[in-house]
């Protein structure tokens, strides 16, 4: 990692921590175990990859930063009620996530259903309630991230065809379909988000967009390669880059396309140095 | 029902039907499944109580209802979703739903977890597409109804203290605050929203949000009344009005609270007809 992605990551993770501290309700609200599910689940030292590329969208065009922090965040709730869904035993049936008890083993099933309910059905709160955009902003912030999270090639889109592709063959097409879907449209959205908020103007808007559709499939690209690595088979009878074009190939599908995300950022200049490291850092962890 | 309200219905519900038809995806859109059971339990004859109130509070001030449309079908999107979860094995576990399978029954409990997941996100997509409105009263209805439907005092925390209350002695207050919270909290915020984008004044409002809050409660002591005279005992173990109060108790709170949503309506005037034929309406259910 670079120097200056190290300092931002640095600076920008706590911050978004902090965020989602002050807008999660307190534990001791009422019903408090609704609230502890959910803080568990979201103030569990995640990587905060998505918060962070949303920033660095947004930093690129507006150094007041803070002014971002609570739709960083609102990305981060959606991302983790995924993650407490896509556990659930009648999804993939994960007892362990981040290495604890997932949220239906330390709460109960119905208690992670509503805290993944009520994880998603807050970030549009956050959403709602923000008052450092103009509205009209918000509005299409609102639609791009339900669109991405939602079942007409977002992230629902990706989970569906996910289970139904377990234990039978897969397409190349259909897994790249998969992956855009179920991690790619998040992760786009909110690099695209943090640049359309800092008032990125039209062109470098289009940059910004071919550089989300890049890096969101990488970055589940390099995913299956590190649990390929890691000899991780959670998913077993899914399947994955490594799986279905080997490790090599994977390595050199995953460097194509980081090097049209950097082509991507050429016409932001020196504005695109943050999300240029994000292509470097992401890549280095298969290195 | 009178006949100014049965008009309303007759012309309400078949357009709230048709929105929902148009905005949910189509049954054959990939990942098919998904789209399916989204379409299968919304487009199934419910009486659209949610939409048609939001929609009288929307014509009481503003005659474009049209307008309105797309508002009170992401508020049926949402209480669809609700009862989708609701319906789970590791909730209140019921098979069936207005006379079929209910959605995990039909599908499968991923599919049912997934679609609820996808109505939820749909609705929000719904409002922050809606072009009919200025955009600061658009999130302004998106905080309003992801605090409705949320943790806090909304939806969420209605079905969780439900859970928690089950084989539990319950205290009047306490089964208060669960109905003011399960079902109060989402009528009322469906009448209040209406009436808001259709710019009632501030004066009116304060009238409106009465008769929601005792609308809201009352709706759901109405619902328990009638599931006791049907000797309905889907929800064995958990604390109603008529167990609580006893039967004739129940339907003089509901009077009381029907005429206070009625007084509240004063300031209306003739605006506030449907809403108060409303109130009639659905006290006139039990009797």
């Amino acid at each position: 990692m670079n120097s200056e992605l190290k300092a931002f990551l640095d600076r920008i993770r706590p911050a978004i921590d902090a965020t989602l501290g002050e807008l999660l309700p307190p534990d001791s609200q009422p019903p408090e175990r609704i609230h502890q599910a959910m803080r568990y689940s979201t103030m569990d030292g995640g990587k905060r990859i998505r918060p962070a590329l949303c920033v660095a969208g947004f930093t690129a065009y507006n150094e007041n930063w803070t002014a971002i922090l609570p739709v960083a965040a609102a990305i981060e709730m959606i991302h983790c009620y995924s993650l407490i869904h896509d556990d659930l035993p009648a999804m993939d049936d994960d007892d362990f996530r981040r290495g604890k008890p997932s949220c239906h083993k330390q709460f109960d099933e119905a208690i992670a259903i509503l805290a993944g309910d009520a994880l998603l059905t807050l970030a549009f709160d956050v959403l709602g309630r923000s008052g450092s955009f103009p509205p009209d902003r918000i509005m299409k912030v609102v639609a791009t991230l339900a669109n991405a999270a939602g079942s007409s090639g977002g992230m629902i889109a990706g989970q569906v065809l996910d289970l139904e592709s377990e234990g039978r063959r897969v397409t190349r097409e259909r897994l790249e379909t998969i992956h855009r879907s179920k991690t790619g449209a998040l992760i786009g959205a909110a690099v695209w988000i943090g640049a359309f908020l800092g008032e990125a103007p039209d062109n470098d808007l289009a940059g910004v967009r071919k550089y989300c559709d890049r890096i969101g499939l990488a970055f589940q690209v390099i995913d299956d390669i590190l649990d390929a690595s890691d000899g991780v088979n959670r998913d077993e009878g899914k399947a994955t880059y490594p799986s279905l074009y080997g490790m090599a190939e994977s390595h050199a599908i995953a460097h194509t396309l980081m090097v049209e995300a950097r082509q991507a950022l050429q016409p932001l200049g020196k504005k695109g140095s943050i999300l240029l490291a994000f292509c470097d850092y992401l890549e280095e962890r298969t290195a």
